[in-house]
């Protein structure tokens, strides 16, 4: 089994956290492999970072889907960006890190919180939580207020601000789960699992094994409706590369 | 990786189709081992066959516990049946193949429908779908009208029933998915997508992989908050032997 | 007009509290008799003690459907367990008092707030006002952090902590009604009531009235659909007595 | 115990089908007058009706509450018009027919429907479904198409017409029981019921026995936060009548 | 274009102070005029000010009607009392403030709060947005504790309070915009947002160019279904006047 | 004032139907202009083109603001591709046509039903609804089966399509208007409004009048929270040009 995970940012120390993170959770018989757009913000800290990655997220997509055998992908950043639109583009499962998440706290806790990096991507989360239909069991969305890459570069004070942040979820939500709320976060789930008292649900791991099942079952996306192959038609420009995709025929 | 199915209802013979399904779709590692409880209705088919087997679904959780050593356990009866109280008794995850079921159909699609027994068991569902959190991802759960046990006596005929009322879902309902909506169907999940020219999601399967996923990820139930184990005190009567359980200590 | 109280937990002393609560408020035309099952928990205090409970609930329905005339029941713990199974069992009007509590109180104020016995429990009230529909009347589910058998043993400290509670919401959850969460506050509510300033909705006294409206109406549970009597078939072992119960022709 | 019935029109011979209806219903003790504003629309058949209505209502509860002991207020048309003003106006509860229907039909079945006059009031319906939390649980509403008065005029020709909207309600919603959607039809229940074999909850008989029960628990609206009395202060014109109430100091 | 705004309280330096606003904004083609009824409370606080208050409103709806040539009505209170009745009472878009400012709040924010007068009228907004459908975008109702009419005898004191509350929800709600509650508040608005920092939205001036914006779009009240003309009939007593008025011929 | 309009999609002709369309409808003193991406797909049809065209609304809105002075953007296709990132982008107000056509149509009926162009983006309609708080007022989203471009080249046939659809909704719904989906039916509000005899909003023309409103009310995109511009950072390969914007400096 080959699970591609696609960091939607352009930075490659995070998509290396993410691949390891990934690789550890993994089953024996799954290869993990993890890629970042070429075209792309650097990190994604609001609408405007997420609604370009999308386009990076689908192009990860096609070129997986034409270079190798995917059998399932991971878009590894909480506001799971181009999510619905990757799924149009292959037959393969697509799960987002944000769903995988909530779809694992909800069935180990009947409350959770999430804890993610700045204020102004509370907003994303509560969006996706609304979609998803996990509102009502998300008591919050926190805020630890650091920047994505200050989780690269300077994690230790970036780790404690999330603990402090995940202690007070804790004490004063009436929870039985944290939920991390970034990518990048993927390789504190124990240290602060274990500083806070809490099951942590991190999101690039949830996903890889949400994906492992989903490839287990054989299911894949539905084809039909609205997640049918892209109907093909002229892109200009920048996209003209993305013209007269006929992925019902070519696509895996 | 140890997974015990737990088949609350009494008929042994839907028990074996339940390990059957689960065996079929288990990871290598994983043993799969499945129980009926001593005591309980031969089919579940409304709230009060439901809410006596909720007991049986209880005890053969502390029972395992006792006797083995579980890793996760999925209770495999479309509504659920005693799903919170068991996650109170273990610390291992606990799945229900409804939840289960509608957590994938989700994944793959973002509408799909229900298609279950009874007309009488429609509301368990609707319930189950509020409370959850799919409301809107469901467009509708149908009824084939057959009773549980035709799955077993008289499954083509039953089949067939259930088969028409998934294409008129496909064709009706605007879906991408359809989940069946009975744990004695598993076997019968391949059949009916073939048939349909859909993807299907069948709950014991789906449950079986969602529990792997749980595993693998070190998540087991909360054990503050709602879900801690039961505060220990006396039982009488037939449920005597629950006394004084101090599962915090001895619980796994 | 025969209403019988059932207190699903197994303290007697619970079960006078509520048989008196129950008589003083009753119409002079009105028969209250009280019971608690044979087998179950001393006291209902999470998931696990309420499914235990249920069968309990649903059993003292059949026995007294088989040896009285009853008109209605009222199943007296705040999370109203095993409520739609005993519904199905009867042609009576069952009502739980955690309902009756949301539906009173929701007649006399716009907005309410509960305060129950224990924190692990505010999930289960939480669960039943969405069920209900009444979750934007109610503005917090608040816990005393009182064990129930404490309001048997030791109430005037358990009292105190609920009536602080009670201030507590009064000052700052914008409410008009308090609604208390459990059927060991039933003599208790005009204390609580004369103490806080505010109307407060007790569920045993509540639901005896709900019954009493109910019956007088001449309306039961409805006998088509998901609460017909349940279908006749197999139970076996501590069960095996509600084996083939064709209620539809022997029962009330 | 006394109860005043408002009928918000002011068709004199409806008030008297509402008042024989009630006291029908009522209970030994309980005393039942009705009346209608002098001044108001014949029949209440849209959003301008009902404003127009809800001025009678309040002014009735303000002289009722002048002139005699009144326990309860029940406002007898189906969109509960004035409601809660008449609330602010008076210690007593004051109960809608929609809201009282609503609460029983909620009890006695998990599905209702609704059957009411004209298509034009289905949104009225609606919104208070909304507004009140019932949305779930009522699957549709459906207008029968007669004007209100013909349920005076001409009540064999429009008790037809109910009787066969509620036989397509039965046979297509998936219930368990039929509301009835005005006050006119108040002495149609039985017939209703009986033709179409489901328990049929009509709102004028169910709100005398919700009052009932709130008088007997003691219950009054709240005088507290946003149902207190109206603020004293000057009305002019045909409302002059209206300034600086004090009913703080001189209501009931 | 001739927008009408009806002040639906009785204090005519309120009306003044509403005019202002609308003509402020109004675009060079508008003509605004404004009105009080003769009829109704000098403030409107609670449900009961606002069941008086709709009259008046619809019946300056229906005298503006007769003697001038209307494009659209605003209603100037914050409960948008008497809307869907004025809507149903002509052709021209009816629109509240309460409304018009939730909109556009909605637009250039993706969170809002409201402060508004006092306490007891926040359900009054909590019901509205509900019911409009801004539940989710609108993080809290906040009242300054000032009485309506504080707002034109001492409105500094009054503005200060408003201020404090203004920043507190910056602070504390997490928000992109402040909606102003109350009508009287309309010559606040720029001063608040210069205080406070954040865009400050006020519904008389949103509701006039709301109303020209429909009016340019040609868009009327629709005319079928729940908002057509109300039917004819004899009303009595105070509201003779209003009998057999048939605006479907008449109405403009 | 100026309204710049963006087609997301590169068709210059359906640019030229929207720029007709916002000009015929804009006030005297405002100024409309149009543009469409360079780079991107010819029509947007589902998720997949949905989110590679958010990157030209973003590129237009930054370009814009560049080159000109603009009051306010319009997003002229239905599923507002992009909206919160050119929030972002801009301290304009940014207006989607889906909810434009939203907001006006809840502002003249209390139902409305939804006519798009194709089955599989209903899906997109309904999510809209969902996040805006619409669902409710929504009847229905419904497909004209239509693909985007014959609205263009075949424009009598797909309006027959559009006006059948339309009249089933009409007899169907229990609707008071229609919500036309998709910006390329921009000129066919009139027609199909005379067909089918009820009021149609349109979204391009809606967007027009709000951002004019919007800007008449001197509201802006709040800049503070989740829409404060987007923080300077490195962009990579197609989006190099996007690095180190310093809006916050250099915006408008």
């Amino acid at each position: 089994m080959h699970l591609h995970l696609i960091n939607p940012n352009t930075t490659a120390g995070m998509t290396e956290t993410i691949r390891l993170a990934g690789s550890a959770i993994a089953a024996p018989g799954t290869r993990i492999t993890a890629s970042q757009p070429v075209s792309g913000p650097v990190s994604i800290e609001g609408h405007f970072d997420e609604a370009i990655s999308a386009v990076g997220v689908v192009e990860e997509v096609l070129r997986m889907d034409r270079e190798a055998q995917v059998d399932a992908y991971v878009v590894a950043c909480f506001g799971d960006p181009g999510l619905l639109a990757a799924r149009e583009a292959t037959r393969a499962p697509v799960i987002g890190i944000a769903e995988a998440a909530f779809h694992m706290a909800s069935l180990i806790s009947t409350r959770f919180s999430v804890v993610t990096t700045l204020g102004r991507t509370v907003i994303i989360a509560e969006h996706l939580l609304d979609q998803y239909g996990f509102r009502h069991q998300c008591r919050r969305v926190r805020a630890a207020e650091i920047p994505v890459l200050d989780l690269e570069d300077d994690s230790d004070c970036a780790l404690d601000k999330i603990i402090e942040e995940s202690r007070r979820a804790r004490d004063e939500d009436g929870i039985g789960a944290i939920v991390l709320g970034c990518g990048g976060m993927a390789d504190l789930t124990e240290t602060i699992s274990r500083e806070v008292g809490l099951p942590v649900v991190e999101g690039v791991t949830a996903a890889v094994k949400l994906s492992e099942a989903l490839v287990g079952l054989g299911l894949g996306t539905c084809k039909t409706g609205d997640l049918a192959f892209p109907r093909p038609k002229a892109f200009s420009g920048t996209f003209q590369h993305l013209s007269h995709l006929d992925l019902e025929t070519t696509g895996r």
